[in-house]
């Protein structure tokens, strides 16, 4: 494939080396190899990312009467899951391939014409001997070699499981050893299962069950009445066969999560509201709107609860064959029913439902979700924000265009030389931008040029330098990441002016 | 034990009371009966604790020049924790009681003189016969029975242990179960943890060892020098045996740490420096000094890696025998030195050392690390702030008083009553509050002496009232919550009335 300027590929091998370099995203435990689908946010990361978090919280939270916040454990009791559906449907079909040794995703294989003559590499290796066979008629071959000797699908749990109290459940296996012996193959998994099963929990694979069995602690403690919402900002995790792409699917991942109750009946409406509000949210956040779509999802994808779900997705310069980037999910909004709070009171016995004091109704309310992950967020605002520019003086900048609320810095301080009181000055306007609230970075060494550049590259939109007419005038520079125009402003009137510049 | 006014015990269980009936903490999954030890935050509850991390990372990342922050996976490369010596090491010794079954840690157990004469329950009951035995040679008896007939001790690791990427560990265990069958006990739970160790991933029991391993990322990214620090905040798990006191003891915590990295020699003089900063922040924040202490670790409580460790104490308003609450843990500040740098560099094969450009000097830094427990912190403000007060009319209240910058709701709007206009005007009140993020609410019905109470509940600092003098001058009533006092304040300059209040 020919390298074009836009190969999203080329691209997305930037972001990541920016990333890196500036202290964005590492991968987690590099200095022992790294973790699969593992990464850390460094400080300019976790800056960004508690920007785009803090923003959902304040539109989802602080500025609306009809939706409040909760924070669940992630470990929940085990009969969450079963009520769910979790425990014994959230699964994936794996697969072996007996020629390569891969495990892979039935679902997700290269598909062929059973009985067709396919072609595979020996091994796997991109090196290896070219082989001829006959498709398999399960219909797909491995992802790896192209071979069709397969195993037989077996559903894969993606919950991450582990053990709560004061229970070691190997020597609890290791004591029954002998007689698990005695039991064959299936008998003797699912005696393992039952063995472990005493004090087996599993981390959340999502938060939003955490909002249902709450239901009724929050609507009488708060005194709601439906339409409301609880929304709740936490990590979950899935033990996603196939990560990749940074992070966009990660085994552990951010969710923003908010469960808007409704009477029957209104659910429509709701849905489409959550619909345009969600779409505008990144909108108002700078993103690109030919960057942005919705996509319902099509009848087959639906998951059997739901009722509709379109997803709001991104373009991102993911590597793809045709090296323009791909169409990837940021957030889900679904109309899910009445079926988590009807199967969580079936499981536990409480009535979960709405007793209208005035009507004297009663019912069980439908339920809008807007789902959206915080990390795949925090990547979309990344990579939409990122650009290599060519000035019009032909120099080159890599800059990032952040709306100012989500910048991780939002001003720099410059002297112009170190000499002549300016570091001091440039010192004091910093001091009075933390004491304000405004996160500023102090920078006195080396070319203002370089120093500009470093800071486009971070995403900052302002700069401030002190100069040697600040002595003379008061005034300092105030220099617009994006424009790049400068304009001479009081020193003392600096945090005002960039305090109204962020509000804006 | 006579009651008391003051009894601890008592004053916990309100406290806990308000936490359920006002939306602060929730037992987790309640609807299934609760798990062990896991907590939900409500409302309520996330917003306080939010403010809680948020004046955290705002004293030690926004207001400084020389702390970055840091926000790493919770699952980690298993190599972390062979270096860190959790792998090894990180345990507590059980025994379990074979008379009643209890299983419980040794070093917590009653002690007794080997040999003497003991009495305990039969089957551990509190109406169990009463019977006679010989004290063990271990020198403690069951906690529960009080009985002497115990199993050995064996070191249980508190780490919790999980499975990554697409193997499933009890498959493997199952394949292989006849072989195991023929090894002695020691040798097949050894078998067994060689064959889950392939996919083996532990729940971080400290978020401190992820600013270690991304110590040159950061220190690179960043262009740090010595002293710097590196702030996260973040969950970590340990499997505790004996949780309790709602969120003071949980198996999954959220810790607020910060590893100050300096030049070896320079280590005792920051040591003081964050014991003194430290406490300061908890009486910044309103905390009563008499509710606080600095406790020296004695020697054989230090950590074998650190030099010195002081914990903050506060006195919690736990049950006790004398009624009267009992100090307990909310952060520790220790002297690490070089150790955990050392043991990674080491472990990973990479020079986790800092070169000096300036001096040409390359040295391991020391590290000084105040971690401190948010939930722990959550609480103790909760306990600190909780007043059942008598008014000199003799009226009772229950109060939180909160600091304002804590206060989960900065102010309540009301309408004095529910018609004349005063609704909407409270309404434009409440939206303006909002608009301008200032965490407000709106309540209109009811008694305004009842809804004076409710905030009161809450700890919200300051009601708003529109009345009738309102229409006539502009003016609305501000009702401060400690003081109860309330003046005249004009609408308009409401918003910036509060902030001015809040901010100070």
């Amino acid at each position: 494939m020919a390298k074009k300027a836009t190969n999203s590929g080329e691209t997305m091998k930037k972001i990541v080396s920016l990333c890196k370099r500036r202290g964005f995203i590492f991968q987690s435990s590099e200095i022992y190899g790294g973790l699969k689908s593992c990464y850390d946010y460094g400080p300019l990361g976790i800056e960004l990312k508690r920007n785009v978090k803090e923003e959902w919280w304040k539109s989802m939270v602080h500025t609306r009467d009809d939706i409040v916040g909760l924070d669940c454990s992630i470990i929940m009791h085990p009969r969450v899951w079963e009520a769910s559906g979790h425990l014994a449907g959230f699964a994936d079909p794996l697969v072996d391939c007996k020629l390569c040794k891969e495990r892979f995703r039935a679902d997700n294989a290269p598909r062929v014409e059973p009985g067709s003559e396919i072609v595979y590499r020996e091994g796997g290796r991109a090196d290896g001997k070219k082989l001829k066979g006959i498709a398999p008629q399960c219909g797909y071959v491995c992802p790896n070699c192209g071979g069709g000797e397969l195993s037989d699908e077996r559903l894969f749990n993606l919950m991450f499981r582990t053990s709560l109290g004061p229970v070691d459940p190997l020597q609890e296996i290791s004591n029954r050893v002998a007689d698990l012996a005695k039991l064959d193959n299936d008998e003797r998994r699912k005696a393992l299962g039952e063995i472990i099963k005493e004090s087996a929990v599993y981390l959340r694979p999502e938060t939003a069950q955490g909002m249902f069995v709450n239901f009724l602690n929050i609507q009488q403690s708060s005194r709601l009445k439906p339409p409301f919402g609880i929304a709740q900002i936490g990590k979950s995790y899935r033990n996603e066969i196939t990560p990749g792409n940074l992070t966009f699917r990660t085994c552990e991942f951010e969710q923003m999560e908010m469960e808007f109750f409704v009477k029957p009946g209104d659910d429509e409406e709701w849905y489409k509201y959550w619909h345009k509000e969600r779409f505008n949210w990144y909108v108002n956040l700078g993103m690109k709107k030919a960057n942005l779509r919705m996509r319902d999802h099509t009848q087959d994808e639906l998951a059997h609860y739901a009722k509709a779900c379109a997803d709001v997705e991104y373009f991102y310069p993911f590597e793809t064959e045709d090296g323009e980037g791909v169409w990837g999910e940021l957030e889900g909004v679904a109309n899910r029913t009445d079926y988590d709070l009807s199967k969580h009171s079936e499981y536990s016995g409480k009535a979960l439902v709405y007793f209208d004091p005035e009507t004297k109704e009663k019912y069980t309310p439908y339920v809008i979700e807007p789902a959206a992950g915080a990390d795949r967020a925090t990547l979309a605002f990344l990579c939409d924000a990122y650009e290599d520019e060519t000035l019009p003086d032909g120099e080159e900048r890599t800059v990032l265009r952040f709306h100012p609320r989500l910048a991780p810095i939002k001003a720099a301080v410059f002297p112009l030389v170190k000499k002549d009181g300016m570091p001091e000055k440039s010192e004091a306007i910093y001091r009075s931008l933390l004491d304000a609230g405004v996160n500023a970075f102090h920078d006195v060494a080396g070319a203002v040029g370089r120093r500009y550049r470093r800071m486009d590259e971070a995403g900052t939109p302002y700069c401030i330098t002190v100069d040697g007419q600040t002595a003379e005038d008061g005034t300092v520079t105030v220099r617009e990441r994006d424009s790049m125009e400068q304009v001479r402003v009081p020193a003392d009137g600096i945090v005002q002016y960039l305090q109204e510049k962020l509000r804006s």
